[in-house]
């Protein structure tokens, strides 16, 4: 086992079910599926999401289904159903490896009538064939003959937290594979799926089909002698028809195709897929091994949660891990996760992009409905691109009343924030021919909301964004949040800086582009105009700039006095009493100079820095914010503070530090991790012209190597504090 | 069959299947199925509710849990799965006997191969023993041999509209039995059912248990030769924790304890029961045959509604039938239903009041949060008692927006109808033990609430119920609703009477109950002083009574102009134009008259009969309006329009008048229908002295008799308007 790539849990609790579900989490871009146990066990949360397979939903509107669970497996051993509760459970020991995705456990356990057996599970979901997933299990009676019984079914019913999706269409059974065709009830995608389950090198197998309307179910029986292990393998085949035109008829053929025992071919691949995967997107850490695994598991999560060939999904703030935010996908994608694939896998960004090309409509859809021009993008999307933010929730304290959700309202700066994603991929990889074909019409229509959205404030000669929400969720409703202000400034600059480059690169093409959006000239100078006169907040004496109109005559709440609290400020005060305070959920101003460091001096930087540090909610705000402060930190210096901030990133999912780690990986996070290393300790700086390092590494680390692409060629970067000093 | 008592489908479509599985409707009183088809077709509804058994849901808060399917029944023919939609329906007919419950259906069926079977499906849910259904199939094969193959689970994740209520606990398989434990997600209500399933008279047959879990599933298999009929017998027994204290193990004895084949004893003992309910109960009309058939399919719906000996279990709204309303319980039952079960199951109707009894801990609860003293029923009340009415709905049009129900807030008279229906109860019954233990206690402790409850203008002299919303449910805040403020009078006086008769009763036991419920003599002064002084509107002038303040001002609509509608007014104008409007959705100065007959001359009667019928949507509006206007037209000698109205409510649920059926029976429109016979036609008057009888017959009835049973005497009614003329 090595320790720098391998999660591991060396003991086994029916209480701390979910937690691990998500830390033993498995993907390959196409699916996800919780890292429960085979055998089912009470209070466990298992589920198997396949990327783009919404449904409609009460309250929440759309969310991704939970599939049939193509890991169930009940083990009745001489008549006595294998569970690890039960009995006695001599070893246990799991272990997942980062390096490809494989997780294994392995049992020794005493039955209630007091016979022993070994049990061996490993399972993946192939990378390299992402409509597969394996599974083998040895099965060791060490005391005993007698009867081995096997029973595996998919079963259609499999609800999202109580709520069904699946109409079930059809099912049957061949050679040792069932299959099953179902649909989601209001999307009606139709999925296939087929399992094969096989003993091997066992001859006297009895085999039986239950053919139970909705839940088909195979049933393997033999005989099993004492030291002589028994193999068994499944192999599991999803499609659906967002990427087949017959899934049911696919997963069989696809089962069919493969050799009797298919472990060993399907495995080589696999793992090639990964060293291709981890060759480019690796990031090596000497000196704190703690840090070094941490940072791994969150990358792997990141691997396995992006699509490498769907145009037309994106992550989730959950990636595939969970049911929180039900598989919607947020800023999160562009602010926090696609850099890390922009440097590193920039055909994995260039999809997760072209998921809001593709998505225009719903934005030019929202922006039509709330009066205005051009495209904004949905605070929450999904399936469809449409905002799919819940207006109304359930209060948890009293169910008769609700709570109102306006961020699919006026949390409008995601239209900005995909602007800013759009550049920074076109900067890194210089695909001008995205550019040209996809993100400029983004860019521009985004651009064309801004205008109508802008407000002339005639008395303060200004344009201004009022009634909006900033990254800070704490304050709603507010006036001219500084993050909004100045990235649409910047935004409205980019507009107008784009067309001209459009005209340079193709100006066919680009008179055309100016065409389909009706754009004239009239229109960019309106750009020009804003982008000039949005109010940007700046005090030049105090050199701080004011969140949003009036933040700084807000109540001052003295957060380390509160130190050791279990709850947000937010929990604690509730929404109303918050507002009031000058009390962050998550970096605002600070986020802004993280995403802008060149409009920002060091001086200005620091002096808000301090100002706003002690005034966010970094412990149970949101978990968006440590990444930032963690790069800011870097940048001014503060080593030991940013690495502070980084091992809280590191260890929220793995240590569950936020106490929801049950409801999925924090892929944001995840993502900011990444920034801490590479924009804050390595210091990467770029632009359109190019790019520069200034590392400064925490004292105990020893070495810092990973790479990126630029602009096609491969930039291999290995920092040794040790040499620098020299 | 006996057309005056069958309801009968001769065609089957595909596309009715939901209206007529409530027309299907069956029942024991403990439990209730909807009238599905054995074997499965797309769109259907099918359910079985349990008395009792309520469970949590997002919005509405709590419903009945639909039950694992004892219908289910997938039926092999060589080969071929019987469907109804598949190959040719040579012949079909369905029917329901009123007498007994029974459900037939016969079938001629051709495969999609050509083969020729002929099905006679039967079953009924034993009246004798509540826990008991029986299923008998006999197929016979025209021109073919070959295999027959029968396929019968359990499925315990059954839905609510796609909400799952189950948690799996046990199953197994012995001896033709299945079974299988369950308990229900958050309120633990733990359900045993067993299932048998057996070919009559047969040798040959294979019989497989398939444990799968959560979906055992027994299969039989037999060869089945032409001409030769093979008959299959399914008995299910179902208990509940609420019932028994093993409710697995005494489904399985129950079956345990019948004959190898069952049907014939169940048989005898339930018809017995059911010609005990019909000899007090029906009400013969002769004459009129559509109308004797109707009355009859409406008065069968509420004796299957009603449990014999539960004592903590109401009748909702849509009874046992259906997924409207959710199993929740309003006024419908004491207005509308409980007179036919005072009248003549009076046991049933004292079990209806003592849940009010028993729920008294919630109703004092909820005045309590609302800050007032004594006891408030809820609006819509379940399993506990508590307020269970949905505060926010989504609204159909646009699932981004909500809409407030304000009923479980402001829609007090309710408390005051419960009075009522113990006074009816107590002056049919003469139960003065059940008064002084039970019904004493909700009248005076409801009595307290309306005396904190009520508002003294200073300026008038006078107290107010203001804020409420009356029977038309069209206005809500309104203020002064005459039927509130009239009944709450009556409710007031009532209680005064009452302390009297208590310690006339017997003077221990009512000292007792006052001290319990800190009531001294103040209290009953103060009850007497707020009866008094109750503003009742009357106009001297017009002898119009306003509905409440400011209600003559309202915009008049001219609802004749408007005929041939498909929607309520409130469907066409929006709940917040409809406030402004003079249109009711109900009666309720009228629905007043209807209840206090000897308070209100004729001619009184007369002015606002003509005056707000013809502002309220009866076509519409709420089902509850047509039996009052049925009533009071009788009593005013319009028999014609009485007649009209009384078709109407006959004919909702067979007829599917309101486009709803599929929701469920309407309830309040059974109960209703009866008191348009017995109160109406019949005009039965009654009071704490007696009874008198004024008949009025619609013009082609020859003969109308019912039972009731008065004071422990059964009273015989037989009129027969030809010997009457004479």
């Amino acid at each position: 086992m090595n320790k720098l790539w391998t999660i591991q849990q060396t003991s086994f609790s029916s209480s701390e079910l979910q937690h691990n579900e998500t830390v033993f989490m498995q993907g390959n871009g196409y699916m996800g599926t919780r890292g429960a146990f085979e055998e089912h066990y009470p209070g466990e949360e298992r589920t198997t999401f396949v990327h783009g397979v919404f449904d409609d939903v009460p309250i929440v509107f759309t969310e991704l289904v939970n599939f049939p669970d193509w890991l169930e497996m009940e083990i009745i051993l001489a008549g006595e159903r294998f569970r690890m509760t039960d009995g006695q459970l001599l070893e246990f020991e799991r272990s997942l490896d980062l390096r490809n995705g494989l997780l294994s456990r392995n049992v020794l356990w005493r039955s209630p009538k007091g016979l022993t057996t070994r049990l061996e599970f490993r399972r993946f979901m192939s990378l390299a064939d992402v409509h597969l997933t394996c599974m083998q299990v040895t099965i060791t009676a060490l005391d005993y003959n007698g009867t081995l019984e096997i029973r595996s079914g998919l079963n259609s019913q499999t609800d999202n937290l109580n709520y069904k999706h699946w109409e079930w269409m059809e099912q049957g059974f061949e050679d040792h594979t069932l299959w099953l065709k179902l649909e989601t009830r209001t999307t009606k995608i139709v999925v296939g799926m087929a399992e094969k389950l096989q003993i091997a090198d066992e001859e006297k197998v009895e085999s039986d089909f239950w053919d139970v309307k909705s839940y088909p179910t195979l049933r393997l029986k033999t005989t099993i002698s004492a030291a002589k292990p028994l193999k068994i393998e499944k192999i599991a085949a999803i499609f659906t028809c967002r990427d087949d035109g017959n899934p049911m008829e696919s997963s069989k053929m696809k089962l069919a195709s493969l050799p009797k025992l298919a472990w060993d071919e399907l495995w080589r691949p696999h793992v090639f897929c990964w060293e291709e995967y981890w060759n480019k997107s690796d990031v090596v850490v000497e000196g704190d091994e703690k840090a070094q695994l941490a940072l791994r598991f969150n990358l792997y999560n990141l691997l396995i949660a992006a699509s490498r060939d769907d145009e037309h999904v994106n992550i989730g703030a959950k990636t595939l891990s969970g049911y929180g935010y039900r598989g919607h996908s947020f800023w999160d994608t562009e602010i926090f996760i696609l850099p890390f694939f922009t440097f590193t896998q920039p055909d994995i960004a260039r999809n997760l992009l072209s998921y809001r090309y593709h998505n225009l409509a719903g934005a030019r859809e929202k922006a039509q409905a709330n009066g205005f021009d051009g495209a904004q993008f949905p605070w929450e999307s999904a399936g469809s691109g449409r905002e799919v933010t819940p207006t109304w929730v359930p209060n948890p304290n009293d169910p008769t009343k609700l709570i109102r959700i306006w961020t699919g309202d006026i949390q409008i700066h995601i239209s900005a924030d995909i602007a800013y994603a759009i550049w920074q991929y076109w900067c890194v990889t210089a695909d001008d021919t995205f550019m040209a074909e996809r993100g400029a019409e983004i860019i521009l229509d985004t651009a064309r909301f801004w205008a109508s959205r802008a407000e002339w404030n005639a008395e303060k000669e200004q344009y201004e964004f009022n009634n909006v929400i900033g990254p800070d969720e704490n304050h709603d409703h507010v006036d001219n949040n500084a993050y909004t202000n100045y990235l649409v400034a910047w935004h409205l600059k980019l507009a107008v800086w784009l067309v001209d480059w459009l005209k340079n690169h193709d100006l066919i093409a680009a008179n055309r582009l100016f065409k389909r959006l009706k754009l004239n000239t009239n229109d960019i100078d309106r750009f020009k105009e804003i982008a000039e006169k949005i109010y940007r907040p700046f005090d030049a004496d105090t050199k701080l700039i004011e969140q949003f109109d009036g933040f700084f005559d807000l109540r001052y709440i003295d957060l380390k006095a509160l130190e050791g609290r279990k709850v947000s400020i937010q929990g604690m005060l509730g929404i109303e009493e918050t507002n009031q305070t000058q009390v962050l959920k998550q970096p605002d101003v600070i986020m802004l100079m993280s995403l802008l460091p060149d409009k920002f001096d060091l001086e200005v930087v620091r002096k808000n820095y301090e100002f706003y540090t002690k005034r966010t909610d970094l412990s149970f705000g949101s978990s968006l914010g440590l990444s930032i402060q963690s790069i800011v930190a870097s940048r001014l210096g503060k080593i030991d503070q940013a690495y502070d901030y980084f091992l809280q990133v590191a260890f929220t999912d793995i240590d569950n530090l936020r106490g929801n780690a049950e409801d999925g990986i924090h892929a944001a996070s995840a993502g900011g991790l990444w920034q801490t290393i590479v924009f804050g300790f390595a210091g990467l700086r770029y632009d359109e012209k190019g790019w520069s390092l200034n590392p400064q590494l925490p004292p105990t680390w020893k070495r810092l190597a990973f790479k990126f692409q630029w602009r096609g060629e491969e930039i291999n970067v290995d920092i040794r504090p040790e040499r620098m000093e020299k």
